[in-house]
């Protein structure tokens, strides 16, 4: 028993979790947030030369609990830790929630500085590109220069790819998993069935729930069933739920139910919001003359990976997006995860990409 | 200009519009419904010998109103006419709105005889197979024997199959166009969705909101947005819309709200679920023995007809079946609908589906 808690110790990273604070950040959009808070972990140490940092992007409904640490299992808990695919031993690993969200970095849930009221709906619009910008002042905060490599997938790969193009002197190597160069419009569509689903709750009252403490759960529960449904596929279902029912009711659908009633008990409505905005104005090409300028700009070895059957980033999409990038002049590869899952597979494939990892640092 | 309005009246096929009455009609789950009303229009005449009928089947929003009338379009309008695909100057075309719809028949917006209150929630949940027996008393009531064709898309394709199966002797030949044997696990799931999304909305009021005349059009908008993007395809949105943007806000996302306020305007939230209910529960196996005793019984010519990137009823799978359905006895062949536009081309396809019908007529 004692050898096997020593074992289990032995799985885990030494890690430490904070708060940045930046006095004041003014988003692409021109707005500018005062004390913005940055929740962060970091797992393994930083070496001397700096020459060893992992950074990671997390998606939609991520945050900064990437590793297992002391029983809570994180979202790449399989690949981060030591003699893992991200070896802790070796690597200094860190990992952050985004701006906007709502798991300790400021969002539309944070309350605005100086007052006692949240930001609410008066949260401004951000973009992927802010997101980047924010983690670029956690890591001058932690005395990081320079990244090996950053890694993220669905819109933890949006920020890895802009990371790649913002920050060219900083970043070694990009792996852009499950995300495309622009939102497609497809993407677009599905987001705003959910963003609907959520301005329908009444219990929303124009984003200012926060103050009633009334929540709008169920909107936000149907945008998560079909969040779900997108993240996965008709194989996947077919082969787990087939027409079973339980209780009256088919099986997928008191699954679909309980992963949206699973959801609103961790996520702020508004923050899901903002984060969908920012997904749907990811486009790598704005302000830059274009998807070939910015992509002509990068100078980190550029891994694309796409996923089987993903509904929202077709495999096809990300390899065409790759090849667009090596004719830019991009050091550019394309990798594949072979999955039954979907997009999800990002965050469910471990073996694959314990090699896929492997093979690039 | 009078030579043009001949022309136009010649492009018209003579039509009856009626609604037959059922004095009571026990549904397969064994609720009893009385006075069931079923609107249908005719277009052309029955052949003294009685064999030369095509019975249309509609979709999920469709309902009886089929060829192009008096200025008013249907959904097959370019299909059906004097020397249409559907020669109404040969056959007699019957098309009715679907028990549990809300153009007409009986469905949960429809009064209860011998009340004022309507149906609202207490509308039994009814079956494809439910739909089709209604049918068939419309049938007998226009004192048609047999049906040389019967044919529809998507939840009409369903009921087309069910056509076969229940009245091998009436049947000549089916076509079933982008529908499966058995609804998918997928299928399921999305309608789930879209329940949700109506439960959800708190004017719903448990499915009595027919009494206050609020109506849950919220919810019913956010399913009818996430139904448009389920019966089209990426291609198409991402060649119509790309990013483009209209008053700040994404073109699809325009096009997708304006889908779900043009529905709400024309249909009735607790139909809607009654017939989201009837497509979950298609399975020509139940209590039959399976899919492949049900498809043994089929005696028509069947013609299974899939379309290109049907995300609900992919092609790969109604192949599968019309597979199946040859290798238990059925006079089975299978056609495809080429079509950037995805589940929808069964409506919007006509040079297709003109040369696929006269080739089955």
């Amino acid at each position: 028993m004692l050898n096997q808690q020593v074992a289990n110790a032995r799985q885990l990273p030494s890690s430490q979790a904070g708060t940045s604070i930046m006095k004041e950040y003014v988003t692409e959009l021109g707005v500018k947030l005062l004390d913005v808070e940055i929740a962060y972990e970091t797992y393994g140490n930083l070496s001397v030369d700096g020459d060893n940092v992992v950074w990671l992007c997390h998606a939609l409904t991520g945050d900064a609990h990437a590793a297992d640490i002391e029983g809570h299992p994180g979202w790449w808990g399989a690949l981060i830790g030591p003699g893992k695919a991200i070896d802790t031993d070796r690597y200094f690993v860190v990992s952050s929630n985004v701006l906007g969200g709502c798991a300790g970095t400021t969002g539309p849930a944070s309350v605005i500085p100086g007052t006692k009221e949240a930001y609410g709906a008066d949260f401004p619009d951000i973009t992927i590109r802010d997101m980047v910008n924010v983690q670029k002042a956690l890591a001058d905060h932690l005395h990081i220069r320079r990244i090996e490599l950053v890694i993220g997938g669905s819109m933890g790969g949006m920020q890895a790819l802009e990371w790649a193009i913002m920050y060219p002197d900083v970043v070694g190597k990009s792996v852009v998993i499950a995300a495309d160069p622009e939102f497609s419009t497809m993407g677009i569509a599905y987001n705003d069935v959910m963003r609907q689903a959520i301005l329908s709750d009444p219990n929303y009252v124009g984003g200012r729930y926060l103050r009633s403490g009334i929540f709008p759960n169920q909107g936000l529960r149907v945008a998560r069933m079909l969040g779900m449904i997108t993240y996965r596929t008709a194989a996947l279902f077919k082969e787990r739920f087939a027409r079973e029912t339980e209780d009256g009711e088919f099986q997928v659908n008191h699954y679909l139910r309980y992963q949206g009633d699973k959801l609103v008990k961790r996520f702020d409505a508004q923050s899901y919001l903002t984060l969908l905005r920012a997904m749907d104005t990811h486009d790598i090409g704005r302000s830059r003359g274009g998807l070939s300028a910015a992509l002509s700009s990068i100078r980190a070895e550029l891994i694309w990976v796409g996923i089987d059957n993903d509904l929202l980033y077709p495999a096809s999409d990300l390899m065409q997006a790759m090849e667009l990038a090596k004719s830019c002049g991009a050091n550019a590869r394309y990798a594949h995860i072979h999955s039954p899952f979907g997009h999800d597979a990002f965050l469910i494939e471990f073996d694959q990409l314990r090699d896929l990892i492997q093979g690039v640092l």
